[in-house]
């Protein structure tokens, strides 16, 4: 495992992902100042998101004042939203993970109960593949 | 803007990204030791890894072993990755900010410093729209 890797591949895609924030804050700031505006913007921004940089690079030569404001409140976003991000990921986690891992042991127990059903015999070996 | 629901939102979204990034290195894993399972679980994930808590519960059904192992891996993930994103990202944005600025201001120089070739006048009024 690469953690290295991992850690560049994620802040990237946090970064793209910020960037698409901004772009939605943008959005509904000048939905109500500037409609056609924001038409416009939305309509540029459908396939070009999953890459943020391409996308402002892009958004730079159709509408430059545009781009400098997504790139101001991304920039504002990650000064605001980043610190927490570590704490809440690794809780949102943890959570999860133990609520699958319950889910998962109810699911055993209710197999392991419906033993005394009517045919407890034909059920077990009906389906083997279903042992883990 | 909604600092806490962007906070909320790149949260799950990180959560799901980490989730793939651990599903990738179980798949690295296990290509090596069970090559057969490696192509099965490369083709259960096709579709469904956008959100990685479903997609998680969906492998539970199927392979429970694999999910748990994919759940430990991802909180592994977390606890080497999460602390240096912050910085990371906010780094990356800075950085990827000035480059863009940079740029932008590169292109706008060029079609000033244009002006003393061999036809200025006619350069400078064919094509007025190049100004920002």
């Amino acid at each position: 495992m690469d953690i290295k890797q991992i850690a560049k591949d994620t802040a990237k895609t946090l970064q793209s992902y910020l960037t698409y924030q901004a772009l939605r804050t943008v959005l509904a700031q000048i939905s109500e100042t500037n409609p056609p505006l924001a038409l416009w913007l939305q309509r540029f921004c459908a396939d070009k998101i999953q890459d943020g940089e391409a996308y402002i690079e892009q958004l730079f030569q159709e509408k430059a004042e545009l781009a400098l404001r997504i790139m101001t409140v991304r920039e504002h976003i990650a000064e605001q939203v980043t610190e927490y991000l570590p704490e809440m990921v690794r809780t949102g986690i943890q959570q999860a993970n133990m609520e699958h891992r319950r889910q998962h042991l109810e699911r055993i127990t209710q197999i392991d109960t419906s033993t005394p059903s009517p045919e407890p015999e034909t059920q077990a070996t009906s389906d083997p593949n279903n042992e883990q």
